[in-house]
């Protein structure tokens, strides 16, 4: 897998990364992929598939644990132990994740472990670390990360309403939580909570806070679980929570009250980087697919295959186009972040985020219609993956807020521009005077 | 300028590469942009328009000379005078001469004549070079390339009827040739004229041959100039031209008969390269249009400025990012020709030549909507950007052409790909009796 | 409703038909969309979902009967006792069908019942319809049509594979379906069922027959159930069936052996038209959800209702636009058909069948965007009416195939189209003589 | 070319129309389109083509006399000499028209022309019916209309600038207007022009007036002709004037002062109808080059003609497809604004003016792809054809001012399909105690 990164990412990779991603990439074909469909054969049907968890991923896990691919998320600059490699590196390592359901997990990169893991790595307390951080960092439990809230949107922080409430020691909550992916897990034993902890805090990005709370405190209530088209993500699952007087000890705390915002900013920039390189993944895979499929003999349409029509093969090149284009937005987005600041690559960031699910999406819908019937199946990974790709565009913030900031962003330059654009017209008219011609642009018209 | 070369791309611009781009950046914004419509002034109307060279490009070019900023795109391998930069450095060059119209010219780093110098230069005699190279590096002629044909699928080259038949000493030609750029230009004294000398040979790829034709040899008659979009693209212009019986010296030819295709190939590798850099330079410089017009707060609409509209701001994040992207693919590309290996390239160059002309056109079109009538008239430079970035994606073999061939290329690993899924689902399969639960895909289907 | 019928449209439709229409979608948004999701969970989890007809339906379905909306599809050139309405006519009443996962089922009107009641009405024997035909129409018992194959690409008819082989007075069949929708209904007693019963036939077209197959006939086996992105769509879902040597009495056959074709195609034109119109409807609820969300002032974005911001109008805007022109695509197709000549409305059926799922699909996907996480979950119709939209671009063929079909029909101008703009030139040709100006343009070149 | 009019319309073509279509098709295709290349070449080059009025022309205006093709535009409720045929039946005649660079003019149903007319025949007192309706329904004279202004976006008039001040039995107007259509016409003698006349009124609707300018008045410069992208569009051209001290005799006022946004708005509604069919016309045509080149054995691809090429054939079926659905909505426009509401059908107004402009630019590239150079030539009307398409999607505002209005206007229904889902809701919530199911969504959340 070495062997083809882009010439222009080259630079940024490691002699150990490559070898790491040569590993890995092989695990993930020969290992994970295959297993995939047992697992989801394991998990089985109706209400005992929150029941379990399949055994294959654990077996995976310690095979992943034998390989090094263990916990290769994870910056030295987070954790003592980690495995040190950059944002660009585990990029394109979270690509080939991204190929199979249970690969991440495999390897203890999956979400919302990992953006959980490294809020614990960077800002937990020892007793935290010792008690949450490292079952986490062996895989012995799992967590999730309760933001988002049924009534509010609260893609904007700002927004959130469950109310943390000081009673001597412990925080009091109250409110609801949705979409609380990882809810669902049998070993799901912390949930990171973000609520309102200081109302009248006069900086908006002040009033909230981030706190551990076991998942079995009284007081929780998971409502029901959120299902995505049509599948309920099991073992995982995406919870919908009611808090009724959840007492949590104070020193549960993560960091300190009100400093939820610099929590949850940490957390995106990398996650994204993460996201979006899985997406780059999913995508690689369903064009294998595609191209397989247009190459079956047995499926002919007019008469030929599907790889002898100008369509199809059009299909292919955009995709082979669009992914490569959105590797290189993704790692671009990457370096920057590596480069040692992080805020700085907000523009990248956004660009990485919006790009890739678009570029899987548009790509898995090209394979779906080139399999046919057994694209929207559970023949094929396709359908699977595009329901899950299609939450990225949602998650986050969607899309849309994105694109307005950047725009935003852009536009600032408005005026500087329309200096530049003028002053190029002032010397263009002492230019029309100098060479003697006439000069007939509007004179007032800024354009 | 330097400033801003996106993180992935740093390691291979060299320091001495940066300072030419700041210089050149400089040069353009106020010197050359500021000319343009100087230039056009003097072109003035009707078949005069033809018979000057207005005198502002000359004086550019001097100052182009004494800049250091003559013959950038020549690289050492080709002449030992030459500038030296990789491709990439060029490319990122290119991007800031595309952003006027005659910056190229000023800096004779336009097309044909670059093209042609660099087939001179790699393949010329002693005796062609000093006739032909010479004049041609120091801008005192300029010259034209004559490949394609009205009656033919020339992007094909083995399509080509322009017969070249050996006379004692000399080459008879005897057809037709259109689209020649750079015809119409006063300094044009030579034409490269691609024919068919080898009718015979049984490889296609060897019947073709490339010889000197001095513009004023008898026998060729320029039928008429070729309008683009109403453009005429004075002084240069694209020639139709019919070729009766037109003698030319033996000597003229380059490298030897039936050595046509070697030397257009060598020729569109980089060429693509500087066209396509030069289109991700008109699309920042539409976007700044664009961008500047959404801060005028003397043209409002529903009462706001544009850029207090979403979908203007939409458009502006999507520009960014689609512009962004373009560049990546292109400079990987670069690189790859960089690393030496301009024929392993292929496919990158294929998607530099789909990518960069189509978001130029994206850009501009949505930079001329948003500037109204202004954008499609006079008096901005964008409808002329737009007919010109139009015309590329035709030029040197249509999308469609390149799109085919990349998807022909991709669907080569089909059987490959059906090989390694049919793997997978065995592994599954063995996976399925190990961890004893029951598969229910379809045994025979494939996919 | 029947005041939105577009003016174009109007004249097409009946008083009788707007009554009908009127009470119809008072009946759909006032009684089957609310009884939706009690349908969902009367029908549970699990395995019990294929075991029930959730009775709510059933209630529908009385209620259908007294308002007269039973079987509003059947037309009475089919069956003396059909509703009578045209093609159009009941079209405009399947959009409304169409916004209901129940409705069509309440009305009777649900595929694939309606084309396997047109088949029997049209083609079966006295004692065919009597037992078979009779309790469709009452809705007593339900039907399922099986002609999709895995492991053959059977959207073109001529490749299925499932064998008839004569054996006295008994057909006796082998082979595997898959794909048969209605298949995991409790109701379901009847398959219609296409094979290869004259393999040497000459003609491919009359290789081919429809039988009747009881349900419950020895040798069938339900393999599996498919699901479509994560849904099981019980109680009907869609069937992987097994044949092995299951023996049918001759009297099942359909009209004929070898008939096979002309069956399915007298059924696809009318049933493409209540697919695109159903489609169509989608669009509508899914705007209306869209419209709705964009006005809800408790979930903000940048402090603005969705309605406030531009790029939502705009999706709102296309959205309107885009089902208005499928709207009348779609009917303009219905109304060809009426004409009396369903086999000169290919072109029309054709769009329709493209048009309808595309606009749907997008509609959907923007209104999935404006509900956020909402929208791809349960708690919306809107995921669930993506998946389903998303398999009307693969029945019945493939977007693609009957685009390339188009294509080539409109293809078969071009010798004429090249005579009439040649003619054209030899026109201009003399009147450039005539009026004593010179002709520029190429002589020999067509175009 | 009655033939072929789509079901859905039939209705609405009387016989007579027919027969006026059949024949003005004829007139189109073997007289107007033959000599548009006669017509340009007449023009010559340079200044000189301001100054004459090809001959061809005045004489097809004779032809089309003879046939009765003279003035159909006209609507009899407005001139009771006028043609008389409705809306919808002149926009399909306005779509053959729009076929040829003359054939409007040649009937006399140039815009502006047209709308110049009709603002007579409605507004005009007789003394100015005599002096300029007379001759412009005999084609004698040519005018303009004055509304755009460089320095305001003027497409909202209530920008407008120029100023109308009274003095005595005079108005003095001053100030400037551009892409004055028609301005640049030997034959256009008089000027409608918007100013604002009243600018105390405290309605901003009633500030503006149209005045009837003499095109000699003395204080009128013309500043200079605008381009469209290259082409100039004479000898009609687009004028920039300045205004300076214009006196202009009170009895030249249209209706009454402050009438101005009346007689645009009377104006607009058909001139959009037929602008969109025009555009419907150009489609139909760029669709007829694809098709015969893509039928060309002369000019392979791949060793294919383009019609044997997926890509291209899907093309093909896209632009069949697009222009169909455009034309419906046009003329579901048409027969709207026929009904006799014009201001009801803005909706369906807008999405013609969207719409049709758009098809025609997108069938337009892809013509002039498949043809390549000659496409963005001269050789072909496909290159003018889209320059001048290009503009609709800009005058009478652009399709984003169209696009949000329509957004807002879909929006207003917000508020009522809230209640509208709420209430299906409540209904959904009764019936899960009625039928004890348990109902699980969220109890706050709309949607």
């Amino acid at each position: 897998m070495s062997a083809v990164i882009p010439p222009l990412v080259l630079p940024f990779v490691s002699e150990r990364a490559k070898k790491t991603l040569d590993k890995l990439a092989i695990f993930v074909e020969k290992e994970c992929i295959p297993a995939d469909a047992v697992f989801e054969a394991q998990l089985g049907e109706g209400v005992d598939r929150w029941k379990i968890q399949p055994s294959i991923v654990e077996d995976l896990k310690n095979k992943a644990k034998a390989l090094g691919l263990w916990n290769i998320f994870l910056p030295k600059n987070h954790y003592e132990n980690g495995a040190g490699y950059t944002n660009l590196e585990y990029g394109i390592m979270a690509e080939q994740l991204g190929k199979s359901t249970i690969a991440s997990e495999a390897c203890n990169c999956n979400p919302p472990d990992t953006g959980n893991m490294e809020v614990l790595a960077k800002y937990g307390t020892e007793g935290q670390k010792r008690k949450w951080l490292a079952p986490l960092l062996t895989g012995d439990i799992r967590s999730a990360f309760l933001m988002t809230e049924p009534d509010t949107a609260s893609s904007d922080a700002r927004n959130i309403q469950l109310t943390m409430t000081k009673d001597g020691d412990y925080w009091v909550l109250n409110g609801s939580k949705w979409w609380s992916s990882g809810a669902g897990h049998t070993k799901t034993v912390v949930y990171l909570v973000m609520g309102k902890s200081s109302p009248n805090d006069p900086d908006p990005y002040k009033q909230q806070s981030v706190i551990l709370v076991p998942a079995n405190a009284p007081g929780i209530k998971l409502k029901r679980m959120m299902s995505v088209f049509g599948y309920d993500d099991a073992p995982h699952g995406h919870g919908h929570f009611v808090f009724e007087n959840v007492r949590v000890p104070a020193s549960n705390m993560i960091v300190g009250e009100g400093r939820g915002f610099e929590i949850i900013q940490g957390r995106l920039g990398p996650g994204r980087i993460h996201h979006a390189m899985r997406a780059i993944g999913v995508a690689e895979r369903s064009l294998e697919y595609m191209i397989a499929r247009a190459s079956d003999e047995g499926k002919l349409a007019f008469g030929k295959k599907l790889n002898e029509h100008g369509v199809v093969l059009q299909w292919i090149a955009e995709a082979r186009l669009n992914i490569d284009a959105a590797r290189l937005i993704v790692l671009n987005a990457a370096v920057k972040i590596d480069g040692g600041d992080a805020k700085a690559a907000t523009k990248e960031i956004s660009q990485a985020k919006i790009l890739a699910p678009r570029v899987a999406l548009e790509t898995l819908d090209k394979a779906i219609q080139s399999l046919g019937a057994s694209g929207v199946s559970q023949d094929t990974p396709l359908a699977a993956m595009w329901a899950q790709a299609r939450t990225l565009r949602i998650v986050d913030g969607p899309d849309e807020v994105h694109s307005q900031q950047l725009g935003k962003n852009e536009a600032k330059k408005g005026l500087s521009l329309q200096r530049k654009i003028q002053d190029q017209k002032s010397i263009t008219s002492n230019l029309m005077d100098q060479y003697e011609v006439r000069d007939e642009s509007p004179t007032k018209a800024l354009l």
